[in-house]
């Protein structure tokens, strides 16, 4: 970093807030992707007015800044691909306000997603959005990336529950997106704009969260299917069915081999579970659903049907499922978790398709996911070491992104584009669509100084 | 409109879908609002298509395109203030699609909003957003506005429910937005931006929408109150208590009062009512949801409760707030339907402010609304006919509005800007906010041919 900007950031955050150390480069050049490239140095900020001094600096100097919160992104959108500055916001940790009567909780971006769950739990208030990395993610890089969860089926993802932003732009200047009320058509939707939008076209300093009252009753239960069209049929009628499960997950035959040579957990090894949980005020509204949710099972040729008595059981229930990410983890010396998403009755097809590439490109592929929202996580196993493997393995990606698409999907359901999809962009957008984000990307940030390289937004 | 033009519009749509006869310039001149201004020609049209050639066409002659479905909004955004073509979408009104498995539903923007709840009905599913105008208003126009309704403080608007759009730019390029998945975080969110964007930036001419099961059990209650600090302590307590009621509905004294003066309802003449009703699939559940209700109208001094014990008598407790807007419509020459929203406990505070305001400006204002999502409509009775009342009637809209942005709140919950609103938008966004929106307008719309003068993006 050239002296004379090292000495302008230090005035700005403070000497302790500065750092261009060796480890902490190495620390910032990645996230939970397979990228990796270090930056020129990396500031704690505390306040929107440190962004946008830093923001005014780097916009001037053309130096590309990096907006980052706890790194647990799965497609690279916080590696520094160009160098640059790394803005870390955990520093800006603060729960600003809880206002229950409003039903609204006001956080500053470094807040883990946990501290704000558990602030709201006296309450009896949660954050509905609930992504896997919940004790280490930032509620700023959920927002950034719209992230989502088992619970997207019933309760949709963040971008539903972002009511208002304080937001500085590649200019320095502030502005706030957005209300404190539960509802407004006042302008245009600026604060949707930004949720999802990787830190590319602004740096959010603060986020007004709609909260839900969190429902007291749960009912757990799962089905195993020998047959994956059998499965995908119960996903169907269970929505025919007239309720909205709380969640719908699946768990594809590769993953539930793998768990089993992994753990004790002895699952049936057949071609697909389903795990469903209800929710509700009432164990009598809990149990309707969950019901519906049987009579469909029943339908559809199941090998086994397992429901919980109690909550000890629900949580056994959950093990083959929670452990699905760290379990395949550990298979291979590499792996990268897909997240592509499909219309809910494509998805006995998606998982076919998932086998056949697997076959084609001669590596292992185990799929889990949201069924109830259409979300699948195909993670691929690999030898990152081997570049055999490695080429295989991008094969392999790149033929995903074409199934979900041609079955009528998108890219990503929850982790977002970053550098990971960004050669995919074109085949789910159409080129006037991809115009007309880089041209929004051009409006805001004509010096592309703010995470560059992302989303492709510069072709 | 300029013989060549008019000879170009005829070739794009047929003779038989254009006009510029005086009976229909008039009847374009006007929507639900006070505002009024005739076009110079109007056109049907049928396809995608045909809104490109017609966007070309104005876009290289600088010529005004006003997009109208049903002309139902209350703040002037179908009134062609500038003159031009009046694009009517109503008869691109098909259901293309309704996949229950897939729980969505692909319209055309003409559809009336009723038309796609009695398709949907047959299948136990609904589109929550329910505007007061349902029987008249089309979903393109529900989309444009981000409409709401009485279900918005359980359900939300419009936006929530958008999954993806077909669009047309001004310059006649013609993109998809979105998927056709439950979710989706790919590239920026360039649905949400068009939503509620007034016919400002695009016209839209295919909307995916999310749906969802009905829920088949609902219990309803009101209760009255002398005091109006009673009644918004209760709003804010039935937030607390850990449940969310589909509706819960208020009455303002003075609405009461035009109510029992035009009507036989007999209303007790307290300073407000509330109306809750919760729902779900079983009658425990919503019993247990509507008695946390009652013990809060229990602790706040109600004069009265009621609680429906049949659908028959859950009609009747209905039958107040309903008839509401028609019954305050008839009072004087003219109305306006103000849509003020702030946060939830700061009702009681709006409210009182609504009062100081009447009498300073000695204006009868009734004000009822969503008091679950801090939506209210202040209903300002005027004789249009008497300058010194208009003059005062825009005294008191301006006080309004001054005061819902003092509380933390919004111009528009759910009927958007317009004309009428467009001078205050300053009082709500700062001038970096103001300044990003008119850019993202001519960004999309250089020539600024789409409903010009609207949303105050001109200054």
């Amino acid at each position: 970093m050239d002296k004379k900007i090292k000495q302008s950031l230090i005035d700005i955050v403070g000497e302790e807030n500065y750092t261009d150390s060796l480890i902490d480069m190495v620390s910032y050049s990645y996230d939970a992707s397979e990228h990796r490239h270090r930056p020129s140095c990396g500031v704690w900020v505390k306040s929107a007015e440190q962004v946008s001094e830093i923001l005014k600096l780097a916009n001037r100097e053309h130096i590309p800044v990096i907006p980052r919160g706890a790194g647990t992104g799965l497609c690279g959108m916080a590696v520094p691909v160009s160098g640059g500055i790394i803005l870390d916001l955990s520093h800006m940790n603060k729960i600003l306000k809880i206002s229950i009567e409003d039903r609204l909780a006001i956080v500053q971006p470094g807040v883990i997603y946990a501290e704000l769950d558990k602030a709201l739990a006296p309450h009896g208030f949660f954050f509905p959005p609930d992504p896997a990395s919940e004790k280490v993610c930032t509620l700023g890089g959920n927002v950034a990336t719209n992230a989502g969860g088992i619970r997207g089926a019933k309760y949709g993802t963040t971008r539903d529950y972002v009511l208002g932003l304080k937001v500085v732009l590649p200019d320095g200047r502030v502005m706030r997106t957005g209300s404190n009320t539960m509802k407004s058509v006042s302008g245009y939707d600026l604060t949707k704009l930004f949720v999802g939008s990787e830190g590319t076209l602004v740096v959010i300093t603060e986020i007004t969260f709609k909260i839900n009252p969190k429902p007291t009753a749960t009912t757990t239960a799962l089905a195993t299917f020998d047959k994956l069209e059998d499965a995908g049929r119960a996903v169907s009628q269970i929505t025919y069915s007239g309720i909205l499960p709380r969640a719908l997950e699946i768990l594809g035959r590769h993953t539930i081999l793998a768990i089993n040579q992994n753990t004790d957990l002895n699952l049936p090894e057949v071609d697909a579970m389903l795990l469903a949980e209800t929710d509700g005020y009432t164990k009598e509204e809990t149990d309707y659903q969950m019901k519906k949710i049987i009579e469909v099972f029943k339908k559809n040729n199941p090998k086994e049907i397992k429901e919980a008595k109690s909550e000890e059981e629900a949580a056994e229930l959950w093990l083959a499922r929670k452990s699905s990410y760290a379990v395949l983890a550990r298979i291979k010396t590499h792996f990268v978790l897909e997240d592509v998403t499909i219309p809910m009755a494509r998805i006995a097809d998606m998982l076919k398709g998932i086998e056949a590439i697997m076959e084609r490109h001669n590596i292992q592929i185990a799929t889990f996911g949201h069924a109830g929202d259409g979300n699948l996580h195909p993670q691929i196993l690999y030898d990152g070491y081997d570049p055999e493997q490695v080429k295989r393995k991008e094969a392999a990606s790149a033929e995903l992104f074409q199934l979900a698409v041609e079955l009528g999907g998108t890219l990503s359901g929850e982790h977002g584009i970053g550098l990971s999809k960004a050669p995919f962009m074109t085949l789910e957008h159409d080129p006037v669509a991809m115009d007309v984000m880089r041209a929004i990307k051009r409006l805001f940030d004509p010096n592309n100084i703010l995470n560059p390289g992302k989303m492709a937004l510069e072709a």
